[in-house]
């Protein structure tokens, strides 16, 4: 029988060991601060009924839809993203959940996008969101949550760019220009990508702005400085203007508070350019930029929005929340050199030198695990050598050698296998506690 | 515009957080197990090109799969199961990975099956796997990983059952059913499930077996006692088929390791009735059956197979693994009352008493989740009984209130929300040292 070619489907990938593993550890410390505020997990189908999908997201993600009829002829779609499943799960469970409702959901969503931008047609998305809560704590919240989760993956060069759709919406009533909001939205959105005067062409094309409104709209978004002064800024531009006022009294309100929960200052810093493209965000905006790689976009992006589920329910259900992009940060912490070329999760490799004394390596093993060390047993009594280049392959830390001799003599060697070094300690088969002693410095480095 | 009604697919279901929280414990230990024993995470793409899927499981599978065309006219399909993927992902990349292999995999896999039965068409699986190996080690090692997660996962009365397709075949050879070994292990395997009887008569139907193999065949199946009793009925049975008599002395090789590695007495149970259907194990192969609902079958199985990926390159990969079952072990679970009725991660709620201390309980929780505690600030200022109302519904374990004159004293309340007591403790806004200490007890228990 003719061999089947083994290849991923176009537009996909497999993923291996020393690029799942530090995918792995940012989805375990999203989950990890995610709960520590209490969001709760939950999970939905990847397959949804048609109707659920169609019509929710553009026009764009309705043609990159992955749909198709399942046995029983019904018309179903994957999944595009997290927020549109969110929305029918809340109004389809709304009296068992109660509100508040806060949720983290960690799962692929499917796009069959063009992959000549470079990017793939399944990807993991990482959402969390407060549902039926209109009180600015939630808003708070979602960026002390982008903070902590920033914070204990180890980036510090960091900063959560904030700004509020009410201030973008009082000042362009202020200029005559609410009715145009989306167009003006969508180009102001893109100043950081095509620059003023991209913006300037794209407002006069889409929102038949005036110069002076464009001067305006462009003088408003370049702000900068720090919070106090961009908010001194603000306060003229939207005097007068209720939405816009409130929209300052919050960004405010938000910057006092992330500073008494122990942000650091410089963290959070707000940005009248960022306005978010997506037509639903109705408050606060955000998104997470990272200071040594700020060319490639957001990291962690989210927003306030009004009414989550209007499409399946009469209850208006409005909510905040942020969704971090983990194949974005995976690839700017593959650029910073921050991710190791480690291929195993179990740091410490036993040797195996005489296949005869294969269960004292395995009681090693054993003892090593209950110490909370994690240990492979190579399998086979091969080479030694052969086994040590497989530890160096997979990135093992160390490894531990007993043969006949070491075991008579009641000792074992542990190798550091970074440094190329060895030490020789006592080990009788039964009390690890000196080789667990010297495996130390090497784990905890 | 008319509302879409919400509702999950037919035969697909969402996870509440009640029923997540479980689920995600339950992965959480599989991935620190099987990371224990050097095992390395992989993921492979939901969809395939359908010729890599077809013809790979049974005519049932091939039935059940969900395919259709992706927006390249390709044929596709989503996986069935995560061992097709595996043999796909090692045949393409085993030039990088190197062998040994071993790796684990955690995912949604699809099937469209009969709801009628109480399944659902997308389930978890939760694979290891060693390639590339054809020492005993990495199939005691197959135990020793299941031992060490029920273990883990609180599970005390359980045992893992194994047998030896080699000592079945070296029977079958002696009993002059060597070409039949197929059609008798299928039967064989549903000894459990219909009976005596029912095995006799199917064994008479699809191998056409005379009364004395049947009795042989049955009274072999049904030896029971300790492993030591076990090998020595086995022998004789055996004696001069050098497949069989390699397969009992493999199994005593196995079970004088798992007890070397410290495994209790009892846990690891030789179990000749054990064939596992499927035709692809040629070793040892292994079930696990809960005390204390032996009825729902195996809730983690596997085995050694010789030839993993052999329609898809000439080269020969050995291999052994198992997969646990986490949707049935999750209704064990439950069935057994060990799932909590808690719907949030956080244990800890901040009542906010008081609006305008919004900033304090934000500092407040900052400072509890700094010292690992994780925390939900209640996002409005409700009155009590509606926010301890929450408390209660969610689950949460503690409840912490300061009002305007706790704030003034320098002290809060902490309800226990368990026994409906509460202590006052000192807390000034900068120490939080005696409210955790309050809290510890709870936490703990």
């Amino acid at each position: 029988m003719a061999l089947i070619q083994p290849r991923t489907l176009k537009g996909f990938r497999d993923y291996l060991p020393e690029a799942m593993m530090p995918r792995e550890r940012i989805i375990e410390t999203a989950r990890r601060v995610y709960r520590s505020y209490g969001f709760r997990p939950i999970d939905t189908p990847a397959l949804e009924y048609l109707e659920i999908l169609t019509g929710k997201g553009s026009d764009e993600t309705d043609k990159q839809l992955y749909k198709f009829q399942d046995h029983g002829g019904r018309d179903v779609g994957l999944r595009f993203d997290l927020t549109v499943p969110l929305a029918r799960f809340v109004a389809q469970h709304q009296q068992e959940l109660g509100l508040p409702f806060k949720r983290y959901h960690i799962a692929s969503v499917w796009r069959g996008e063009n992959t000549q931008t470079g990017r793939y047609r399944e990807f993991m998305q990482c959402d969390f969101d407060t549902i039926g809560v209109t009180e600015i704590t939630a808003d708070i919240e979602m960026t002390l949550v982008i903070n902590d989760l920033f914070t204990a993956l180890g980036v510090d060069n960091f900063s959560v760019r904030v700004n509020h759709r009410a201030v973008l919406n009082g000042m362009l009533e202020k200029l005559g220009l609410g009715d145009r909001s989306a167009a003006v939205l969508r180009a102001l959105d893109k100043l950081a990508k095509i620059g003023d005067k991209g913006v300037r062409e794209e407002l006069a094309r889409t929102a038949e702005t005036t110069d002076a409104q464009c001067d305006a709209l462009i003088a408003m978004a370049s702000l900068s400085g720090d919070n106090e002064t961009i908010l001194n800024q603000l306060t003229p531009l939207v005097a007068g203007n209720a939405t816009g006022e409130r929209g300052v009294a919050e960004l405010r309100e938000l910057v006092a508070a992330t500073a008494a929960a122990g942000v650091p200052a410089g963290r959070i810093q707000l940005d009248p350019s960022i306005a978010r493209g997506l037509d639903y965000y109705t408050g606060i905006v955000v998104e997470t930029i990272l200071g040594d790689l700020p060319e490639i976009g957001s990291v962690a992006s989210g927003g306030r929005y009004d009414n989550l589920a209007g499409l399946y329910t009469n209850q208006k259900l409005p909510g905040v929340g942020a969704s971090l992009g983990l194949d974005r940060l995976l690839a700017a912490l593959e650029k910073l050199g921050r991710l190791d070329a480690v291929k195993t999760p179990a740091p410490v490799l036993i040797c195996m030198f005489d296949a005869a004394r294969r269960n004292d390596y395995l009681k090693l093993a054993a003892q090593l695990r209950t110490a909370g060390v994690g240990v492979e047993v190579y399998p086979e009594a091969k080479k030694l050598g052969k086994q040590l280049q497989y530890a160096d392959k997979q990135g093992f830390r160390a490894a531990i050698i007993i043969g006949e001799s070491e075991f008579a003599a009641g000792e074992c060697q542990v190798k550091d296998l970074k440094a190329a070094a060895g030490v020789t300690v006592s080990y009788n088969g039964d009390d690890a506690a000196s080789l667990l002693a010297a495996l130390q410095p090497l784990l905890s480095d």
